[in-house]
């Protein structure tokens, strides 16, 4: 990586490898605009490129990242280059400081218009464990998840950024030694750590993309917490899958680390037998090297492993569009719970705790098997970037709210 | 009802009873806008309600429905109480005159922006027969089915207005005899003849709207065809639920029954037994008496009672808030299958053809059990409005395009 004129701290959350984009704003300015962060700044990043009369100024002096995710790969590769000369040529140190601001003051928003959101399943790991505490009678995956990366859709409206609280959802459970459901808060709040994507270039009704194309489609990379009510969803997914067990809350990053900053992080998916059908096939490897870290009110608990993950994101978006359903910009899709295979790797307080018989200690002295109210859970991922450096995605966080 | 200076016939389609909302176009003038239904014509009410300085013309005189959804219900008033007064005060004939547009040179979009798409299986008769085909070894309600009207998200950017073409999706299915999935057009294509509502008023994260609050957030009601292929769902649907053979297409009619002038088809809906919790409890008849009509290449194959619902959707609402879900404009959600315990009263060929195991025989001479490249599918309904009067839902309708 070439040097910053920039005071970066060789150990920064945010060097020049990574590079992500962001919706900010701080107290004095509330108005939303889009960032970048790097080291303990944010360049305002609209700003800084009238200022540099960049030509893809209108793209990004905007309130949120919409038109930079619909303005397509060369814009993305465009911006990433103009970023990296900007904070490496120490001529143009005068021109960019002025828009820098300090990143302590800013407020993150969510950073773009959510289309359609789908939810994949795709750790061999996680739904072995899920199946075999879910449906104990029956073999722990079921028959088509070697074939497909299973996925449902889930709900826009209810993505929120990094940091927004979450009530605690009611609903209908039915314990098992209850002859009918009861009704109240959730007494089983889990999480689900994952990696979301977010497409910036759609397609039209029936056509479809291919493995290899995944990165003409694809912006950008974050985490997503998928939180989950296991009561509401043990009693209610069965036979049209899960519902109000998910759609209260699903939280996520505010910094979309851009495709191109995770080229050293890709590495070889675990073998995939049997293989795939063509449509599911690509060359290159398809995994990435993604390590999670999940803190429950600051105590690490897990580290998921993303590279262990079956399928892949570009397998996923080539099953998502193989019956020519479109794209569009903003739709996002997210990887299902990352569980590696040991205890310390999986991805949710379901496994972590199996299903509440194995409660976690924690190092305050107290034990936990779902959450609690106030616990916070943020989760956090690092990936290798070139030459030794490391990509940083940042937090996503939340508290829990008592049920209202 | 009040007589019209319209020339409306008595059977007209779209008479004072029901002035539906829509959005659409002409070949001399294609930019979208806002009109009303009234008999053979199109009402420009953007235009309109500019001429006569309407206090709502700012929310109307627009390109999609979405400001008046966002509106509230005392505007919803407002305007129908306009309408009725335009058409029925002879002093406004002229001024109101110029601004209607033959109702057969018009193109009709997509009257709003989509935001989530819920799709429920409020169906008892819909639910069992499926149930019976699918899992022939149990029980055909699911332990949940009674308790809770089941739902689950499907996706809202392939929602698309009626008489859009419809490409027979690709994807794999395991046929019973093959060892591993195989791969192609999908070959057991099929409809579901549903009803949509959508969402006007919305609502915060953690609140939830009752039973008896539907018509503060409920907009207007229309017809929708959840098209579906039954080969692809029934190899991926186990454990998360449908998603490619649902995900590439769904129709919407394109023009939207207010809630207002649904007043006359209210009735009671079928007894609930076990009763529900009470956050699905109401005041007053939930059921609507729709009666809708299923046609194939032009013949009636079917007429499906919306009345026979087991949920309501007022229940169906209050259901999907429970957990603290918000509700956004534009959110749609639609009935599930409509089906009424006769066989001519099943909304999908799945039950119509009881698995393509019984074709249905066709007056041209030709079977059916599955759709078929070319086939047009259309579903009407009406319902019983003041006085004698019938209000009219148009049609949804769509032709099959070959697999690409």
């Amino acid at each position: 990586m070439p040097d910053s004129w920039l005071d970066l701290a060789p150990d920064a959350q945010f060097g020049l490898a990574t590079l992500p984009y962001g919706v900010f704003g701080t107290d004095d300015d509330p108005a939303p605009r889009t960032g970048v962060a790097v080291g303990d700044h944010v360049l305002d990043l609209g700003a800084a490129a009238r200022a540099l009369d960049a030509p893809f100024a209108d793209t990004v002096d905007r309130p949120s990242l919409d038109a930079l995710l619909a303005a397509g790969r060369p814009v993305w590769d465009q911006v990433r280059a103009a970023l990296t000369d900007w904070f490496t040529d120490p001529a143009r140190a005068e021109a960019v400081r002025p828009h820098l601001v300090d990143r302590a003051s800013v407020r993150m928003r969510l950073p773009f218009t959510v289309a359609d959101y789908v939810d994949f399943y795709a750790s061999e790991h996680h739904a072995s464990n899920v199946g075999r505490m879910f449906r104990p009678d029956q073999e722990p995956l079921t028959p088509n998840w070697k074939h497909l990366p299973i996925g449902y859709h889930g709900r826009s409206g209810t993505i929120v950024v990094s940091g927004t609280d979450i009530v605690r959802p009611t609903g209908q459970r039915k314990p098992p030694t209850e002859p009918a459901p009861v009704f109240g808060p959730s007494v089983r709040l889990d999480i689900e750590a994952e990696v979301g994507f977010v497409v910036g270039t759609g397609t039209e009704m029936g056509e479809r993309v291919a493995v290899d194309d995944f990165a003409d489609h694809v912006f950008g990379v974050f985490l997503l917490n998928d939180w989950s009510s296991r009561d509401l969803q043990a009693w209610e997914y069965v036979p049209l899958g899960p519902f109000l067990g998910k759609s209260f809350a699903t939280s996520v990053s505010p910094w979309i680390v851009p495709l191109a900053a995770l080229e050293s992080a890709r590495v070889e998916q675990p073998a995939q037998d049997p293989e795939p059908l063509p449509y599911l096939r690509g060359s290159g490897p398809g995994g990435l090297d993604l390590r999670l870290e999940v803190r429950l009110n600051g105590h690490l608990v897990s580290t998921p492993p993303f590279s262990q993950m079956y399928w892949t994101a570009a397998q996923q978006l080539a099953h998502m569009t193989v019956n020519g359903a479109s794209l569009r910009t903003g739709d996002v899709y997210a990887s299902g719970t990352v569980s590696g295979p040991e205890r310390g790797q999986r991805g949710c307080f379901l496994e972590l705790t199996w299903s509440g018989k194995e409660p976690l200690s924690l190092p305050d002295g107290t034990e936990r098997t779902f959450l609690e109210d106030g616990d916070e859970v943020t989760i956090t991922a690092t990936a290798p970037g070139p030459d030794g450096t490391t990509v940083h995605f940042g937090e996503v966080t939340g508290r829990i709210l008592p049920a209202r």
